[in-house]
């Protein structure tokens, strides 16, 4: 294991990829630009599929399914989404094969051209609020509060494998509302089930904010966002929930009766998040040792191996391993007991620490003898002895310690990596050589916004909304007036 | 609800078609031959999926995930595989749009032609076989016990909801074993599970067997199946699991390192079922009064409605209602309390009983008085008042009893259309007048296979396995001999 393996000093880029392929979570396909989800990494997906589709049925969202295809013509019916969206896509032109002539293979058949292209969904408001077209008539109607989970397809020119592939897994909701404040509280609400999401599970820290204009989702009033800081210093986007206005009930011609018996368009919003939050935990808190996952995320969060020489202790050993284990399991701890003997102990033990199992217990016969279990933590790489008495309570309380010790770590880390620029030089030098959230004045213009990423490749990650943020300030690049600090970073 | 519903008598199709619509399980979406699956109709999905990824995790398998565009190439690798399945499909020829010159929406980039075809998948035997060349060396990199939940495309030129769409939902295994005999091994483990899970959750008996030549899945040696047959006499192939042979792994040169340190090629299995069982859960139990749900799969199992003039009732109701639903949902039974007032309850029992909630609990005044409670049950449709004392356990006696209730009724219909022909006139008249599944002998020739099938629109559904099924016997169309009954059924 872990041979040839970067750092991240050495070359985080490249430290990272390892992680990915070594620690068998993906590889790249056949297909350009898409890739394989190996089963180790899509168990965290898995499991971070489980944690928020119960949050969105906790707070009363129910999933449906729509089409794969949109007909290329829905996309022109939303000025801005058609510029977002309808560009870099896969488009289906013909629905048949053929044998070729000369006998090699298959062939488009070309007299089985489609009237209209079909185009992959890069996200689905345009079929959702076609299809919502008929299901809304009155206010008895609303809210619908629907989620979808699904594989979406963005024509992506640089590929990174989780971060940013042309066919990605993620889930998107689509919400219709009667009132404006209906829809508004519901963006509010999604981002923070994200918020929590990120910070409870995942154990990443998040800032939440509104997207300036330029940053905005192509159809969108506003877009809000959480954002997380990698340990290269550069940020994440890790969820959207856009307030779409009335701009895709107009587009889509989708009116409702008013409780006042009056016709009015109905009110929407969409979010999401996908497999990139793969990317961003891999990145958020693993080492040069390999991968750290956080326990509520982790496919296998205990794992035991035996110590041994002869047989007949590693039968004994694995009378008590046992135990241990469905001790755990009743606790609802997911737990391998590892007593392959086609591996050594050494080995086992790095195989477990570059995957990133929080928890390894070793027991050997001098552990049997003292009723002890060694007990090591991926997150600190400590290792103690511990009496075997009452383990599953010990092995519980340490699960959640190295949860919250991850967190703590990576919000240290990006409060460490968060400073305040007062003059455009200090500005240039804290993107350029630390890095890190740089909070900013601005004036509030695109024009400055694009010159500023032009000049320092570092983007408004968002703009904070709390009303004790506000600040009198001077824009970094114009010197014209701002009325708040906005949160500048390069970013993923 | 339920008016101008169709009954089976009247019209089979028309009623099928009506439930889909009417108790909002799907409908057909803007893009021809795809369907949205409404909310209540994909919880009902999200259930099966549920009960299927557990018995599959249980019996060792992962889930990972590969990419939903397949190279035109890999199609012709395998002979049979492309006849079968590189026909008819969706076709990615262009990867970008662009403004159209008259400023009329968008048009194809023809700039952007991508060098080769992309073949939305419509099973993906061929991208994981080319990916798990690279993942298997040697032997101790075997098996591979994978399944994937996934979309597929087939461009279907009949549809009809849940049963036959371009798109549908599915979980497709994809296994890699040493030897033939594992394999062989796998295939039968897998169409064990399908069976159980059938009958215990879904409440459908099927019948095991293996599938004649001409009905083979394109690229299997032999494929396995489950039919089960549905209340117009017609049977609905629920599942298959094929045994791949080497096939696959001689297309992808797919070789690996035996114990004796030879190389040989890897043996194979695929197996899957899709949405189209949703289909077969609604045609299997439901009546003319709309949809029957067996317990085990419904979103909602049991619905309370209160009965009540004045809000004090109201209220009082309440109390009981909310302290019966927590007392249900510690039981994992999954309640419903109607208490909306813009509805009067015989509007919600029609829809309760439309939509195949198995249990509905009925309160009123008299009810609060007498400390009972109104049980009426979707099977039989019968009611009768219980005690309230006590009632989440007789509640899930109940739930319990409707399950099997629906498996028996289901059984009895299956015994009572299951006959046997002995000439072609006997064979005949059964297929046209009876329906159902026929017993009879067959000569074994596809040529044989496909004439019964122009005379009669009946297939062989399967052959039957068991040793103790063999019996000498002379082919109904062609007289030649015969050493056992096959299954003959008009299918859908």
């Amino acid at each position: 294991m872990a041979k040839d393996f970067s750092t991240r000093e050495e070359n985080y880029s490249q430290w990272y990829n390892d992680i990915v392929i070594k620690a068998d979570l993906a590889e790249n396909s056949a297909v350009r630009g898409c890739m394989v989800i190996k089963p180790y990494g899509y168990s965290i997906w898995e499991k971070m599929q489980a944690a928020l589709d119960k949050m969105f049925k906790d707070t009363g969202h129910s999933n449906a399914y729509f089409p794969l295809f949109i007909p290329k013509s829905f996309f022109s019916r939303e000025a801005d989404h058609v510029e977002g969206f309808a560009k870099e896509c896969a488009v289906v032109t013909h629905y048949r094969l053929k044998n070729a002539d000369d006998g090699q293979g298959v062939v488009v058949d070309e007299d089985a051209r489609l009237e209209e292209e079909l185009i992959v969904r890069p996200t689905s408001e345009t079929i959702i609020w076609d299809t919502y077209k008929n299901w809304i008539q009155s206010y008895r109607d609303l809210p619908i509060l629907v989620n979808q989970w699904a594989n979406v397809v963005r024509w992506e020119m640089r590929t990174r494998l989780f971060l940013r592939t042309a066919e990605f897994l993620w889930q998107e909701g689509h919400t219709a509302h009667e009132t404006r404040e209906e829809a508004e509280k519901e963006t509010a609400l999604i981002l923070d089930v994200y918020a929590e999401f990120a910070e409870k599970f995942m154990g990443v820290p998040v800032l939440k904010g509104v997207k300036s204009a330029n940053e905005r989702f192509a159809g969108a009033v506003d877009t809000y966002c959480i954002e997380a800081l990698m340990q290269d210093g550069k940020a994440l986007q890790a969820g959207t929930s856009h307030f779409l206005g009335q701009n895709f009930a107009k587009a889509f011609d989708v009116k409702y009766l008013n409780k006042e018996n009056k016709l009015d368009y109905v009110w929407a919003t969409s979010w999401g998040v996908s497999t990139r939050l793969v990317g961003a935990l891999i990145m958020a808190h693993s080492d040069d040792q390999g991968l750290v996952l956080p326990p509520k995320l982790a496919p296998i969060q205990v794992v035991i191996v035996p110590i041994y020489k002869k047989m007949e202790q590693l039968e004994a050993i694995s009378v008590k391993a046992n135990a241990i284990k469905d001790a755990l399991q009743k606790k609802g701890i997911s737990v391998k007991f590892d007593d392959r003997d086609t591996y050594k102990p050494g080995w086992k033990f790095a195989e477990y620490e570059f995957k990133g199992v929080p928890l390894r217990l070793a027991i050997g016969p001098r552990d049997m003898e003292n009723g002890t279990v060694e007990v090591a933590r991926r997150d600190t790489l400590e290792k103690e002895i511990l009496q075997m008495e009452d383990i599953e309570n010990k092995v519980e309380h340490l699960l959640d310690q190295i949860q919250e010790n991850l967190y703590r770590k990576a919000l240290n880390f990006r409060e460490d990596n968060t400073r305040y620029a007062d003059t455009w030089d200090e500005f240039v030098d804290l993107i350029e050589n630390k890095g890190g959230f740089v909070y900013a004045h601005w004036d509030g213009t695109t024009e400055t916004e694009l010159a500023i990423k032009e000049k320092t490749k570092a983007t408004i990650r968002l703009i904070p909304m709390g009303d004790d943020e506000k600040e009198v300030g001077k824009c970094i690049l114009t010197g014209k007036p701002s009325s708040r600090r906005v949160v500048f970073a390069r970013a993923y």
